[in-house]
């Protein structure tokens, strides 16, 4: 079984001594209720690192008033056995009240590309990101960290962070893990209804047709926003928050097809907020 | 001589071979015209560390649009020779371009207790401060670094931000050091007027003297800062920006004078603005 460390303290007492050892440490920051997604990168991290810590921590700082924080689903003891059979050295998993004591006020924030997309719709919500990750940064004080690519603006808001920062560590993206049928996988998923989970299933369809439509030499952003948005509108219980496309390095508005593309999209099935995207274009 | 290091990768590139050869690295940032003060700092840092870095870098963005940016003293032959006989082993003197690359867009921020004193009349000060110094922090990788209590604010929300966003470093703050009439050195004493130099020494008198009042019983903050005040105001150059009696734990306004009690005041001497302080109470 990995060690659970809930104590900052202890998780740097640690730290410092596994890197004092010269050893390296990979590091998997997650909000717990682990799925195969994490898992591809807990694997990653494992063939790359001496060491290797997840953290699990639903980040209240990162949720507005009206999201869902109470009801983001917690199973401690599942996602330990799934650390335990990835071979997780550290379970690392403080409170609320450890990361965020009495008088906390310090805050890291990434400012432009963190006003379009989810942070656009989410205020605040990259600002609660970029200050728990540079919190978990320090405390597991890892050379390499491991984040999926279904969260496509986090991961460009973090290896921002990273470079304006000059933080000591690397940013290693890993690909989007889907279900069978194609649903991105996340935690969220379990928050469904059996009916909602058949509707989401048009948010990743028209994103593989989309990418289909992008090979036509005649196709454009604003079509393909269209067709999506035409597919999506067709599920009564799917409501829109987004759907656009973006330069993957700037995040500005993608006025063609050329270079490396980002479709994303945010969309409230029943009650549940999810998101997706695909790249389109050379990687 | 000191090595003199401009690249951000060159100079993480030699700390990151410090630190994985076991060597302790003591930093002193500072925004160069060295006195003194600065050099009790380095001192300090000599004696405890294996390694000594120095940082001179006048920061941009912790100046406001109409502050002191542009006539900032300014002499890195000077600084060199002082670092020189200082023994320190490293001075890192980037460029501006080099700190705020084109697309930079990523700031750290401590909320509460920046709203006081000079965190009030400076707006966006301390931001530029906290983020600078989390730069730096990154960069030379230093257990410790070592600031002036001149600026005591300062110090208040470095050790703040440290212990929010658990950073691996440790603050060693260090007495204020005085010229021989008492006035508190300062890089932008160079720029006064000899009359305003003159003027400028009724700060530290009327400090020390606030400080033998409260040895009296029956003397409170509100005292003290009238009695600063009126001293201040008599001379006709000077003009208050603030003069406050703060609790040095929490910054908030001192009601009476139990515990630590922060005097402060920001004073414009002519067209220089000066700060100064005393600590009233236990150490």
């Amino acid at each position: 079984m990995p060690r659970l460390i809930s104590s900052i303290d202890e998780m740097k007492k640690i730290a410092l001594e596994m890197r004092n050892a010269g050893k390296t440490i990979g590091f998997v920051p997650t909000m717990g209720y682990l799925h195969e997604g994490h898992l591809s990168l807990i694997k990653r991290a494992r063939s790359e690192n001496d060491i290797v810590i997840v953290s699990i921590f639903v980040n209240p700082i990162q949720f507005g008033i009206n999201e869902d924080y109470d009801v983001y689903p917690r199973d401690i003891d599942r996602d330990l056995a799934l650390c335990d059979g990835a071979a997780v050295d550290y379970v690392f998993q403080p409170t609320v009240k450890e990361m965020y004591p009495t008088g906390y006020q310090s805050y890291v924030e990434v400012t432009e590309i963190t006003n379009k997309l989810c942070g656009a719709s989410r205020p605040g919500h990259f600002k609660g990101v970029t200050t728990v990750v540079s919190k978990l940064f320090n405390i597991t004080m890892a050379q390499r960290a491991y984040f999926g690519w279904k969260d496509a603006q986090q991961v460009m808001v973090i290896q921002r962070m990273v470079k304006d920062l000059n933080m000591n560590i690397e940013i290693i993206p890993c690909p989007i893990l889907r279900e069978a049928d194609g649903l991105a996988m996340s935690s969220r998923n379990v928050n469904l209804t059996a009916e909602d989970r058949r509707s989401a299933l048009v948010l990743s369809k028209s994103l593989f047709r989309a990418r289909e439509m992008a090979a036509n030499a005649n196709s454009n952003p604003k079509e393909l926003i269209a067709y999506i948005k035409d597919m999506i509108t067709m599920e009564p219980s799917l409501t829109i928050d987004y759907v656009e496309a973006v330069n993957l390095d700037t995040l500005q508005d993608a006025t063609d097809l050329k270079g490396r593309v980002l479709i994303a999209l945010a969309v409230k099935v029943g009650k549940v907020r999810l998101i997706d995207n695909m790249i389109i274009g050379e990687m």
